[in-house]
């Protein structure tokens, strides 16, 4: 999937406690996790009690400066990058929220999806509560609140929220003390706790802890919380049923290559992907692989290596893509994908090609990366891809759409074969992906490949919050 | 005064219900209140119930465009133009307050001050309640939720507000279905009805109904709420008992002087007060009569007509001032007040002269005028305040500072003068002020002369909000 | 004339020889010259002989800040505000050109117009020059280098330079070890001296000057060349035939009040033409007199003084409007100058009003105020034009246009007052202009009045210049 | 060499004939190039003779945009994009260059570097001519409008610019009815030619060329000088002598590996450097070969080719990098490298690394890199450059700095190894790189490794240039 835009609802999270300068450190932190969120991006700073928060739209490089992060002081922070989701660029959503309610202040930034984020809200609402934005954030600082009134600490109020939020958090939370880290159940979405001299980090990736330059400890465990305060890690189990279910598009797409995500290194399990991948189609003849950039690299390199067959470069992407303005409406569509993606015709011409795509969604993209293949002088293409096909919906925060976008619903690899115009088409079986990620001891979510949701699902779709009352433009 | 950054609490409202190009109208209209703020503005549209918003810091010219107001389509809009206060840059605190709650939408804009927000701020956080920002206009807003909550429609939360709200407030929400504005019942801030074609406008000055080309009805009477759903205007009384007592800085000097505020013209009154002003120093002897740019000029002109002494030029101020960033800290202070207003040499050498300015409340900038116009040759400078001296705090949104910055507490006019190196110095008298606009049916506040105020005011200081615990950067 | 950009070639110039902080200070000199052009604007310092140079489009505030003021280190500087002319925003014409050439570097900026740079630049172009930009500065820059050549020094080149520029020109120059200001023989435009502390300053008008915090000593005189070098300044006489015949539209409307030009106070010669009016138009019976703002207030003084009848507040000018994008377009063409100009119906109704403009070029933006006051209630209105009817092209860069817009040409005093729905209509007479002026030692360019100008012009018109075969957007 | 920043004065240029929507062919073209400048960028479009230009300073995001590119109309264009070269930030020498002249206009791209710039430029200065900014493409335009005047065309006059400029040139000149393109005799620099539909289109890659979906036809040869007139192209030999002498740097670092350049594709030469240096260092032992991201990839897959050795992915590029001010002088620089390149311990853990870099400029970042290498587990790192050592300056453009930064002056490859901190160091032999290019049709310039220049250098260095006696800020 070479479109970033079609899965889009990640987000990164990053955090610091007990040291100086923790806005440049987290404003590292989140640059090294850029990639999983380019719409809006936030800071916030606890200095003594008087937390102080900058967000905006755009990058980290358009929302902060030098002068910015000067005027954010403190002793830890939050921070937080964020995909808008499906044309939701509704400005009161960026993370982290920052809130003063009756015990003093919080500020909240989490990765994920819930699942029962109306009936909270709807709840909220009936007890007077009111949003300003239309996002999870919101919700669960509120909910966090209003346990607080009832509970002793914050971190009490916490664990009585992780017991009323379902789905998917990798949640940080910073009041005038502490720094909270949550992760759901289900671990569906990483959060990883490092060390940078004498204070604790949290990040959604290992890279950014390697960025600000700490070392990474070990993961949140799913169904825990961890309390920093003075300096002091305290680890709380929620208590609930834990049912370890990691989201696989985490290793299928979203993370970065350098990361380890519950102890599974994220280019290991790709590369692995890839060598399956190749046993699974041993029968198709080829001369060469090539790998889709970025994220189809290093499964094309397992590919390779398994099979023996020379891994290529066949398409070299232009670096600077992201910034363009050069719309397809300007009826230029054809000639899009060559600005992007520019297929080798030394490396390609009269070969028969094996192309690797981390995944196939909407399959659009894949059709014309196929077509300019053969422009360029493949004589076949035959279309891999390092993910099984989505059939269903995804509730867990990757973005992956509706039924009736996906490709893959209903149809046979021959039937997409011929719809993406390639010679063949292949998706590696969601059974070797899970054996991949399960035997390295990372049991997976299935949901998106055979519909088997690992919670339950709300009855009823949730309405609610996605009819967007309140639009902040 | 002409140093306008001192006092700077006041604010401006527009809405619009019934119409078409709401945005561009409540644009037009905010333009012409954008002597009422200049900090942060925003504008808020209606379109079949869903609320979309735009709001920011800086001029309407900074946040708004031809695009973004295109995409600010509906029938009915609300906006607000905002000075931030003392420091007060809190991004959060940006008007209109978009909010969504249990019965749907609202939005919010208002201009005054409360005097009980942190008591209202505190029950609401006591059940439950969050906070964004640290702006009262979030605090009428949720106090509406809850009474919404009780109530049967929008209109009887809002009087249920009025009821608990104290203070002065010229308030407009805006609900799915209707537009309402509301007057607190002394009075203190203005707030005008007028006709643009079919579609009801409010606005805080008739300048801005003057502005999109429409006619000016009446003002919303203190205690007053009148609601505007499918183009019918109701009219409904609070029955809060009504004590009018109107602050008279509209008059002197925050109003626009082709406005008309609670049937009085504010060129008139100032004319007025320059008139009287002159009557109450008639023994002084001077050639000239010099005003203040901007706002001082009216008065200088009443002052001019009574004593019989011409109108002159004295000062010319620089009109793109507002945008440079020479700040005195470049060890030019000296010169800032030449930058800004240079004296007329040419008019002013060899004369005495009658300095006229709106009013005098640190005195720093009138020593800087009264220094200017000796060095230009002034061999007498008197100066006049058309505003009786400030003496004790406002609490009602004039952003009048505490006593212990008002040069006229506990000083004899001589000393004034001794301090500002003037000849002689003279406030208007109270009884003066108050007897212009009372003969015109305008009841005023006395409160920062006298010290006498028309509402009580709270025991303690409220401090809760203004520890600012969460700021937005 | 309301709308300032129908007259728009004006131009300032400011320099300063022999100081530290130039760059701050010729900001502070520009910044009160702002109002001679907002189009574009520039500095160029004089660090020891390497020249820097910043400029752009926009206004001051736009193109400098305090890190670009500081970056501009050097003891002499020279800086320009710039109107763009109609419809030229080539981006290359911003002053000061700043150049380098075999002898040096060399930067020059001014204001004016020559009636030979269309034969000037052919005979540039015919040695093999070449020209980034269609403005006269760049010709003025090239003709002193080429006359540099066959010089001792710089100011022998500028002297010859003199020689052979033809037209309006207050020029400054800027060489390694020399700051130059030269007026042609005529002195059209003004240039004024001053001294702040021990280096020379240069302004095209005084106000800039006094913002500096500086003296004034006198002006460069008509056909006159003045050098500093070593802190030392020397007149030199360009022996040119001297014809002074200022340009009178520099006291009409141009200058700001405060100036004093060729001896001339601004604001006292617009009162004086305001009184000449008064008495030529002495039938004319009415109860008030209202001065359009901001140009027209001083004339309007001058007409109340003389006639008797009282100067009253008849049009509020909203001081926010140079920066809206509210354009006609938007089918608002009615009510834009309500937007720009509200008329107070309190002051104006039931009234016969006398309305002082300080002049009428093509008369749209007069009907539109005509109209306004008719609606605020007046019952009569009177126009009056403090200048003499614009029948005859200026060449000398006050940018009246062509005769076919101009609507005195072959009109009527009743045509035109019929045309802008006035009452009456009068100008003043250009011999009341003359004397008022030359009675003041300051004899005036009557070109525009009568189309008698003081020097040849050129046979043909220059089209070369204004093919404008190069565009930078 | 990972360092982009440490060679930057290469350019890219491109161009189009005979087209509609040129502009924006033109951005997408130099798109393409953007590798090749981000300092500053500009396209030129000719319009029946009025030709119209935009640059400014950053990407070409930064300077176009919509708008913008719909100004620029015309059916033929030529764009730029630049790097600035040290330290050079002069806005005036943004390209095109364009300008008047007797005969008409001009609008000059190039990219190179001139030997005798000097010269030219005091031959010009010493005619009377002036220079706006330091850059050498004013220079070339006013040589050519030198030469236009005694020629009967414009290909007359750049013919004969040809025989008067030395050095390294790939140059785009548009006159009102002509597109030129021109390569020096020893065709330094890249420039090739293909057909979009019936329009010309020259670029300084081909992969511009397949950006904007056109056909690559050919290169321009050295020496030769091609014209497109009415949809014609005519080729025409300069006659000057051709020593063909391609820049190696083009290969090993400028050019995007989709290009193909004098008839060899980038990628491949790149490949084969890679299995030449696997073959002169067949007695390294080692587990892995990591390519430094991303120019040092090709080299690194043609070393394990080679090899045998697995091609591991042991750095990841933070792909936002291009974009932070984080520096290292925030006291960070020991985690500089951290952020922008991480290494993947769970590859190189206990590993023997071959790290393959493009090349070893100043040594810095190659120290920086093995460092964390080391940290991230490797046991031992070589250090192989897929360039010859650099020894002496280049004076055509690749800006190969002075020998005194230059890391392998004066060391043998033990020492450099000691100083980067590697287990061992080697470069690619010059005679190997050589026999690649050259046996593929493509004689190279050897003069960075060995001091033997293609071409006849000035007596002595050319100060008057550097000197910059006027800065753009």
């Amino acid at each position: 999937m070479s479109n970033m835009r079609s899965l889009n609802e990640e987000c990164g999270v990053f955090g610091i406690a007990g040291a100086q300068d923790v806005a440049v450190s987290t404003y590292i932190g989140l640059f090294a996790l850029q990639h999983r969120g380019q719409e809006s991006c936030g800071i916030a700073v606890n200095d003594a009690g008087v937390i102080s928060c900058r967000k905006g739209p755009g990058l980290l490089t358009d929302v902060f400066d030098e002068k910015s992060l000067q005027r954010l002081k403190g002793t830890s922070a939050i921070g937080h990058v964020r995909y808008g989701g499906d044309g939701d660029l509704n400005a009161e959503n960026a993370q982290p929220v920052a809130i003063s309610h009756m015990k003093g202040n919080l500020a909240i930034a989490y990765n994920g999806k819930l699942v029962n984020a109306g009936a909270l809200r709807e709840e909220i609402e009936m007890a007077g509560g009111v949003f300003h934005g239309t996002g999870h954030s919101e919700i669960i600082a509120y909910t966090m609140v209003r346990e607080r009134i009832g509970s002793d600490s914050i971190e009490e109020a916490a664990l009585k929220t992780m017991g009323r939020i379902k789905g998917a958090y990798s949640l940080l939370a910073m009041s005038p003390r502490k720094l909270i880290a949550a992760r759901d159940p289900n671990g569906f979405r990483p959060l990883s706790i490092g060390m940078l001299d004498d204070a604790y980090v949290f990040a959604s990736e290992t890279c950014a802890i390697d960025a600000v330059g700490g070392v990474f400890l070990r993961d949140v465990e799913p169904g825990e919380m961890v309390v920093v305060e003075d300096g002091k890690l305290t680890s709380i189990d929620s208590g609930l049923p834990v049912n370890k279910s990691v989201c696989s598009f985490e290793y299928i797409y979203f993370a970065r290559p350098d990361s380890i995500i519950n102890g599974v290194g994220v280019d290991w399990s790709r590369r692995e992907m890839g060598r399956a991948l190749a046993r699974e189609n041993s029968g198709v003849s080829a001369d060469i692989v090539v790998g889709v950039p970025d994220s189809g690299r290093s499964a094309a390199r397992g590919y390779a290596e398994e099979s023996g067959l020379p891994n290529t470069l066949g398409l070299v992407k232009n670096k600077y893509i992201g910034r363009t303005f050069i719309q397809p409406t300007q009826g230029r569509r054809e000639h899009e994908v060559r600005l992007k993606l520019n297929p080798m015709s030394a490396n390609v011409k009269g070969k028969r090609v094996i192309l690797v795509d981390d995944s196939i969604v909407r399959g659009t993209t894949s059709a014309r990366i196929v077509s300019a293949l053969r422009d360029a002088g493949a004589t076949e293409v035959h279309l891999m891809s390092s993910a099984p096909p989505f059939r269903h919906t995804c509730y867990f925060g990757t973005g992956i759409p509706g039924q009736d976008v996906l490709i893959a619903v209903n149809r046979t690899e021959e039937e997409l074969a011929r719809l993406v115009g390639a010679d063949s088409l292949a998706f590696l079986s969601h059974e070797a992906l899970s054996g991949i990620l399960e035997e390295a001891g990372c049991p997976v979510c299935k949901a998106c490949f055979t519909g088997d949701y690992p919670i339950e699902l709300p009855a009823e779709p949730e309405k609610n919050i996605f009819q967007k009352p309140i639009r902040m433009l």
